[in-house]
Order: structure tokens, then sequence, then C-alpha cells
């Protein structure tokens, strides 16, 4: 439980190769080949010269119950797995009514409203998920969520990010990017 | 409801002047004479030859529901009063075991049982505190808190700290500094 600290830097360095960069809502960041996934003592070289770079920090859980989190940890899976050669990086900015609700209305529409934990459960475990947060860190997004997945497992993904876009949660959402990756198989590459 | 980012650096340079450095829980934080409360961009030039820094972000309300983020608006005061020229900074890390938690868990312990909440809204207006975040900044410490007061309202300060102490809450503190500060009177001293 203790806090990892991480930085997405995207340029020319890094293990996953940059499919496509998609503004959802609002400005959209800019386009690069790779996206180095980096803790923060790498990420000062990594970033010289990239196009940009997001921080991020884990941290406890803010909406889910002991049951909810139980429930997640009996079926979820870690990151690293060598089949789940995909992932997305979605990085969330929500808007200031989000921010001034109290924790009771942010639950309510988080969960009750919107299924949100509910949902993420249902894709448990082929797609493994982390969340950073990054509003406190001075950065341009609150959160920045961090998936890995076999390439099987695409179109589950795909509806995954679909029904939380329909979400009552979504109408708070003002800037999202969405951002496809695919690592390299390792066996057909030199060193990256 | 923005994030503001804020230094404490304890050195020779501040408005605050430090009566006293208690270390409540684990370790202490060494002792100096003055305290500078500043902004991201002026940190680093306060801090050159500083004793400490702390930095932390002010964040959403974590536990307060809407009814109680309403009282306690309708009934606090901002910072910066003219008469409320004694301070507090308390800052504090919590155990593992909390981090641990589910968030009606936290939320219990905090308010159900330890009425944190409640408590400081019997101390409104004469004590305005602000609660500043730290775990995941990657800092020594989880929170910093800042109360300010009149110094006619110290007894009252006292016993506000003295009953969160006592709180079930209080269990899962694993460090604790307590920093006592004093603003000058401006009308008896020259340029600070």
């Amino acid at each position: 439980m203790s806090v990892i600290q991480t930085a997405f830097v995207a340029g020319t360095r890094g293990a996953w190769r940059i499919e496509r960069i998609t503004a959802v809502t609002g400005q959209a960041l800019a386009q690069a080949d790779r996206l180095a996934v980096v803790g923060p003592d790498e990420a000062g070289d990594v970033a010289a010269g990239a196009q940009w770079r997001l921080d991020g920090a884990t941290g406890h859980p803010r909406y889910a119950t002991r049951q909810e989190l139980d429930t997640l940890a009996a079926v979820q899976q870690g990151l690293g797995r060598p089949e789940a050669r995909c992932a997305a990086l979605i990085p969330i900015r929500k808007n200031p009514a989000w921010w001034a609700l109290g924790q009771d209305e942010r639950r309510a529409i988080l969960e009750e409203q919107s299924h949100h934990i509910a949902i993420g459960l249902e894709y448990l475990p082929p797609i493994a998920r982390r969340l950073y947060h990054a509003r406190e860190l001075g950065q341009s997004f609150d959160f920045l969520t961090w998936f890995e997945y076999a390439p099987q497992h695409a179109d589950a993904f795909e509806e995954l990010v679909s029904r939380l876009r329909q979400s009552a949660e979504w109408r708070f959402v003002e800037r999202e990017v969405d951002i496809r990756l695919v690592q390299d198989d390792p066996t057909l590459q030199g060193v990256v």
C-alpha cells in the first residue's frame, strides 16, 4: 500500500510503441513514437527532448469499500504479465463541479449511479489496471489510468472504456486523451 | 476548489517565529528560528540553507459529506486574519494499516468513532485550519495541517489537539510533530 511514483514519457525511447493518441474530450497530447514508463529517478534523463511527460502517484483507494477491495483482490492480476502486450494510458481531468462535491456525492455518482468499480470488476482478471493520481502533483490531468491486456482481449477493453464513457460520472470529465500502446515482441527485437 | 501547493521552510527566514518544535510520536524535526510559508516558485530560493522543508498540496475533501461541507462553509473563516497571530503546523504520518483500509472503514474511524470533523467544527470560527496532503508527493509525512488563531484562543487550541489525539483515529498515527509559531506584531518590528 506504499505510494508508487511513475513518469510516463513520450518521445523516441521506451518499451512501449505508441499506436495512436486520440483526444476524446478537450485538448490532445502531441504524437510520439514510443512511451517510457519510469520511476522518478530515471525520469529526468528519459524526458530530455521528449514530446511530453505525465507524472502520477498511486494512492489509497478513494471510494472502494472493504468488501469491494476484497472482491477486487481475489480476482485481479498484476501488471507485467508476458501475454499482456497491449496497453492503454488514459489521462483524465474532471471539472471543478466534481471537485466541489462531498465524498458522499462523489461516491454515489461513481458507484451507485455509474457502477465504475463493478464494471471494472467484470473485466478482471484479463484487463489489469493501475490508477495514478496527478491533481495534487500540479499536473494538467487529475488521473492517469494504465491498463494492460492480451491482444485477444482488445474487444473487451473497448467495451469497458465505452461503458465508462457513457456513465453519469463521465459527465464531469472535461479532458480525456486515449493513448494506445503495444509492447514489441522481445523475441523479434534487438535491445530497445 | 483548485489545488494550492505550499512549501513550509524552516530556517532563518519567514514571517513566522518558531516558538517550539515537539516530537509527539516518532522522530522530531530539527530546531529552527523561523518558518516561511511559500508557493512552489519561491520555495527553491527560500530553502537554500534551510533546516528542513515540507511540501504539501490542498485537495478535495476526502471524507466530509455535502451536509458537513455546508455546515463548515457557513462558519469557517479564512487564513490570514490580522488577529490570528498564533499558528501551529502539525505534520502527521499514518501507519500502513490505515492506508490498507477501505473508504467505508476510514470514514467510520475518522468521523463516526473519532468525530474528527465534528470536533473541528466546535472550534470554528476561532481556529482556522487548512489541510495539505503530502503522501502522494513522496514526502515523509502524509498530512500537514496548518492552524491559525488569536492568542486568546490558545487554550481552546490545546483542547482541540488533545481531544483529537485521544481519538480512535490517532491510534493509526505513527509519526507526529507539533510546531508552534507566532507572527511578530508588525507594528513592533522592522521589515522581517
